[in-house]
């Protein structure tokens, strides 16, 4: 692949393998501009990206904008207590109006699904999906693809179970499109109550038994139990769920050597994974949080970018 | 005119038929710096500018941010509900802080009425009215006016309904006072309870038939119903004002071939206008929010700018 | 003093006497470069700052804002209301997240004490205290030497009062330690109930005579009444605490001739200080606030800058 031809980002079901493989490869480079004293290249000077954002979000708005800034773009941020919806104008008409202000992206976290391909096909520029509903979140699942990657070299063929409220989960969506896609086998694990119904028809494998999967994954996702979501319908209890579904030093004994530990945040320690194990030698939770910026990097040169050259 | 020499932009009043025509030839080449792939000139460079919101506001906000940004200004956000306007300081003790942090130019909005001229009395930073109280908002007439002069070539002699609540819009009383100064025949519009005694000593004509205005206009400008001030007490109901006062399709149908159908945004489809209208051949209405980016770096340039030339 | 070694700055009590000066010294020079034309050197260009803000603050933040940006920082504002804590992730988890994308300095205020230190110890950019708890605000106190050195050219010999609510004060704090390790003779006075016990121990003299203070000094600090703090524990009334500690123009008729009035802000105009003398010649509060920008530069500059060459 010479070219990259997509003009939006709004999940990963619509990229081919090679288009995963590129976002995964060009954001290799921009890592290392991270770390760099001078933190910055002049790819996207003078570029415009809006991020709107109509959930509150600390660490996926801070790391697009980073993302924006170390490629020198100007950057505004709508929050949706700042914005006009208030004011009873539909989301379209707003983003139309962004639009009509020369942006070149808009990057769009909404509570309900759809919300950024209703965007992207109203709007010429280009709608990068920070996550909408309980749909897709596909930078997430992109930089925990890049992360297992940096870590274990590869991703197919790897066994990678994803733990938890997989029915709230876009993370836990995103991830499956893209981990079956590059040809990791995935088993997914929670509650009854939290599984979606024929989710298996995605090439994935169903469990319950929280000890099969600590015992035969090379990586394990721990989602995020949201608790201001659960009311007694889901969950007996969040102590309930710890018990089953957490992860702690004493459940882990019987895993693989090698076993690596993600969650997207924010964690609850208690909950589904203890402070002892996020904090310890087996979790990649934060390299995860590094590597959100390179890929948001990644993404915004290929979608925005010309061929001029990095520097 | 070769110099500009004022130092504030309060309303359209104060300024001369000649400095409102230099705005709207600045705002023509900076409106081509929106559309290049860089939007970016240096002109601003190391300049300070503040926006300082005392009522909630997307649009005109990222307009005067982006802007600033496309000027290589330096800008800061302060919105009132973060300030220290709630620890009880006065509004001028605060700008008088910020003035003392040497920025450039204080972009304020307020709802009373006087508060940006207050500040312009008590300030050395240029001050730049974003909207106060019921009073004025010039940048945005000054933006119908390019738009305007855009589609018509001219504004002499053209002639201009403005429809809806007169008494409550500042989006009004500022584009009385630019176009009659102009040259254009503006007309009013709109429920008596909402049309202020006496307008017609500002050189302009009242009507209260929506009719008479669709069939003699090249532009009407529809304002926009502001629901949350609307208590019975000027208006039976919205379905009342839409029904007299609303435009549509059908309404339409015998105006002038090239009628301009504008609003100030944002608007309430199906009160005021109707969506097929909004989103229809003769409205204009995104090529002001466009527009509006252009005015405002022509005013900030004006403001603030030196003699460095333009790149 | 040749090389800065200092990695955060938590409070004035770990600075050594050469290293405040340093801190001075160093803003002189950019104090200045806020009053040219291009108010920006490219010192910081590439590093990112971060602004942490779990209280609501206009002043400081902006303040720290400008100093980053005339630095030509990359800067990310995050307040309270719309992080993740929210969520429940603990500060220590959020800040190791904001760490893990590569950031070179988090300035930091809470209303708890300790916060920045706790931060500091965990995590690798540096930490800047702008503000915890009843602590300290070390950059406020800077900015108060700062401004007493460019009046009265020394700080050694000098007779400070600090008036007011002690108790509750991170700038008397920080305004304490300072003051007293430069040489300075500080004398605190406020209602008993806001006087810490023991506060002597501090090198510093204590009276409840407001007069004595105007009498003798050569500078005094108006303490800030926290209206929000107060319920009648402290004080029986506002008016009564400005009748004794509050001072306007006939208090102050036997003070020594030159005595200078300083106020960290907000000010509370008719009860720490009336507006007369606020406003009038003996006040240098907005000089305060105009060289806070030149002290937050310099402390920006010392932990974060590398030896390229000033310009």
């Amino acid at each position: 692949m010479d070219e990259w031809t997509k003009h939006d980002l709004l999940d990963l079901q619509e990229l081919s393998k090679k288009e995963i493989e590129k976002i995964l490869e060009t954001a290799k480079s921009f890592k290392q501009v991270s770390t760099r004293d001078v933190k910055k290249v002049p790819a996207l000077r003078g570029k415009t990206v809006v991020m709107l954002f109509f959930e509150p979000s600390t660490r996926t708005r801070i790391s697009f904008e980073l993302a924006a800034k170390r490629l020198s773009a100007d950057t505004i941020n709508i929050s949706a207590s700042t914005s006009s919806l208030t004011k009873g104008e539909t989301i379209v008409d707003t983003a139309k109006n962004i639009e009509a202000m020369n942006v070149n992206a808009i990057i769009v976290r909404h509570s309900c699904a759809g919300v950024p391909k209703v965007l992207a096909e109203a709007l010429e520029p280009s709608i990068i999906n920070a996550g909408d509903g309980c749909r897709a979140h596909p930078t997430q699942a992109l930089l925990d693809m890049f992360t297992i990657k940096e870590r274990l070299g590869r991703i197919e063929g790897l066994k990678i179970g994803i733990v938890g409220d997989i029915l709230h989960s876009r993370v836990a969506r995103s991830n499956i499109w893209g981990l079956t896609k590059l040809g990791a086998e995935v088993t997914l694990c929670g509650p009854s109550t939290l599984m979606p119904v024929g989710i298996e028809d995605h090439g994935v494998r169903v469990t319950y038994d929280l000890n099969e999967v600590i015992e035969n994954s090379d990586v394990m996702m721990m989602l995020r139990i949201q608790k201001e979501r659960q009311n007694n319908i889901y969950l007996p209890s969040l102590a309930e769920y710890a018990k089953h579904f957490g992860i702690n030093k004493s459940k882990l004994k019987k895993k693989k050597s090698n076993l690596l530990i993600m969650h997207p945040g924010p964690t609850n320690r208690g909950v589904e994974i203890s402070g002892e194990i996020a904090d310890g030698e087996s979790s990649i939770i934060l390299d995860q949080v590094t590597n959100g910026v390179a890929i948001r990097m990644s993404v915004l040169y290929l979608l925005l970018g010309t061929k001029e050259s990095l520097t």
